[in-house]
């Protein structure tokens, strides 16, 4: 489809703001990839343009999944007995340590590149591991699908199995710099982004070289950021030149102004923490799903949003059991639900639409103009046809567009995806 | 399907304890609609018997929903913004008013019907409305499912739209009766059951006369207790003869020994409170996503099992968002880890395997030796076949058969519903 001026008829639904959400039927335009808004009939002058009609489906901007690990996919739902650092050593280190098989990381990325072209979301930062051949394969397979992502290839050299370690600081810098030359620039859809697993996995060699290559090529950067109340303590023993995590990933050059930086999790964040994210302008990446699913916890995102912290979403997979961000916006509402009446009855349950936006326009930030169809962002638009959860019930015919979209939040999965754009680009 | 002795071949998993699965690659046995056991092989002298081959599909015992609105059906996923007794008043109460029309109550509940064959349910205990006509034609449609159900007229006269009152105590109570006689042994799947909203909803002399009709008739009892802070706030007012919301139940006659009692909710009870509802052996159904999507907290479910009280799960529909069971198992996993890491550290969380059993042979109890394959158990199976979640990923056909059902619980859904028997007869 190439297209320089084109439009979608349907049902559009984008944040106006963070708490309202702005429904009209009508036609989104599109021109050079780019929202030129949402009218209710079509400019006259572009009465001859191509149109696609979507009448009665509702038309949303892309989701932005701003968390998910691409080799954890086959091992998605199930597992979850576990705490975190638990976890990662039964679960997750043996299912990485595969993707030295070449041809076992192009079966599985395979799969995932098609999962993530079936659901709803039109951009993503995704974790490979440390395998570079395996990491060029998965952005590879990612360009294909047309969609915006983040690839990182993952950095780790100590408390990993010897299979998943990179050894020495300096080879495993001088790996990461030959993956950010082959994969920089090489892609139209992909780009690369620094991605040390967490403190604990690398070195402070490694993690101040991470911090010099992001200065150098200025890339963003992507890691895991107070997730599970073990992890804290054992970082405050691994960092006692620091004041706190996010301080410790601050002083080894995580949180630069060259490029932007994604953390994700965030659940216990203090006072001085939070003060420095959101001076540093770090996005947080909410899990609300992985988070319960591995007991962590509920991060305070109502504190967080009150504060001015960049909030996207993620779907954590395979920490959370799915791609469906949908599923992370329900999950967004109902941990926030919790934390309001079990913890602060002072901090108020995060709406719907409030969860909605956090997976378009808050996540969308990460990835500039991106996640709404107001004049000037990125054209990226899916059309949702939930006839199947309308038909599902009896009286859904006369649900609102509000109600219809919250219970997608509920209900929906992916065979609801209609078709899929990205950048202005029909991907699906 | 007649057949007096038969065997289904698959994958056959049952609870062997509350903590412990029973999994054999085999076959289980019906004889007149009662389990025979599972055998690796058929017994020499079975070896010409019907065997329905499910070689390679999950074989469950039938889950059973303790707790299900059939008018709220048509609202489920969305109006998830306020807490319980708003969300009563705003979307509940006009959504059941509607089912004083029979033509409107006949199309909703022959919806919920074939939803609920189509689910994963061998049994529910089911809510209907105030209205005696369609409570009737609700239980004959769900008479003609195969299915195993207790269906209840609700009472209420009090704190209610007028539409949704019955009035004086002595017409609904007359009211109330009439069904009973006309639906007490007119069916062979369906059988009524008392059914108060809760006790805001209903005067003193409407409890006593509930109470009173449980003991002529020997019917079973359900309503709600303890969801809300905001309704046990109401409660303590409305029952200054009572120690407590349990208690106050128990005076009116809820828990008497001439047949079974199950209660919803049950998230704030006091030691009191537990130590009665052991005592007189009251199920709980416990409804954790419901609880979650209305703000309402979290139950103590460990508590719960350890002092010995009968629990089981109910989806809660519409506050819960869905028929499926696996959900509502997932979420009373999820619900306790966070129980235990936000309230109670020394409350460990619920395991898949516990959740299995409380979806199987917990809430089964209510109905009998029902939720399990031992030798004596009402013969209900559900065969899942889980292909199409094995597919969509890569590794999966690697996975255990512990893992595959974990899996059903986060990523499963009616599609996987290959076959379903109640009491030894095929319904799906």
């Amino acid at each position: 489809m190439t297209e320089k001026r084109f439009a979608l008829k349907g049902i559009c639904i984008y944040s106006k703001d963070r708490e309202i959400l702005e429904i009209k039927d009508g036609y989104v335009l599109c021109e050079n990839g780019v929202s030129q808004g949402v009218f209710e009939a079509l400019p006259e002058a572009d009465s001859d343009i191509k149109c696609y009609d979507f009448s009665g489906k509702l038309i949303i901007p892309g989701l932005i999944d701003l968390h998910v690990h691409a080799p954890q996919y086959p091992i998605r739902g199930y597992g979850m007995d576990l705490e975190l650092l638990a976890w990662l050593e039964k679960y997750i280190f043996p299912e990485e340590a595969k993707f030295s098989d070449l041809e076992y990381a192009e079966k599985v990325y395979g799969a995932f590149a098609e999962a993530l072209l079936k659901s709803f979301t039109t951009r993503a930062c995704v974790y490979g591991t440390i395998h570079t051949a395996a990491g060029l394969k998965l952005m590879d397979l990612l360009e294909e699908t047309g969609l915006k992502t983040m690839v990182g290839k993952v950095n780790m050299n100590r408390n990993c199995p010897e299979a998943l370690s990179e050894g020495e600081a300096s080879e495993a810098l001088e790996d990461t710099e030959k993956w950010l030359k082959a994969s920089e620039g090489k892609y139209r859809n992909t780009q690369p982004i620094l991605t040390p697993r967490f403190i604990p996995s690398c070195t402070d060699a490694l993690l101040y070289g991470l911090g010099r290559l992001k200065v150098r090529y200025g890339v963003p950067y992507q890691s895991h950021l107070s997730e599970n109340p073990s992890e804290i303590e054992w970082v405050k023993r691994l960092c006692p030149d620091s004041e706190n995590y996010a301080d410790a990933y601050a002083r080894r050059g995580a949180f630069g102004p060259e490029s932007k930086t994604v953390m994700a999790h965030c659940v216990y964040l203090n006072d001085e923490e939070i003060e420095l994210l959101s001076e540093k302008e770090v996005f947080v990446a909410h899990c609300p799903e992985s988070n319960i699913n591995l007991a962590s916890g509920i991060a305070p995102i109502r504190k967080y949003l009150s504060k001015g912290i960049h909030v996207g979403l993620g779907s954590d997979v395979a920490a959370g059991s799915t791609l469906n961000l949908f599923v992370a916006m329900r999950s967004a509402v109902q941990a926030s639900k919790l934390y309001w009446r079990l913890l602060h009855s002072d901090e108020v349950p995060i709406s719907m639409e409030e969860a909605f936006y956090l997976a378009t326009k808050g996540g969308g930030a990460f990835f500039g103009r991106v996640g709404s169809f107001e004049k000037g962002y990125r054209f990226d638009a899916v059309v949702i046809d939930d006839s199947r959860l309308a038909a599902d019930g009896t009286a859904s015919q006369e649900m609102t567009v509000k109600e219809r979209l919250e219970r997608m939040m509920y209900l929906g999965d992916a065979s609801c995806l209609a078709s899929k754009f990205v950048d202005g680009i029909l991907v699906r």
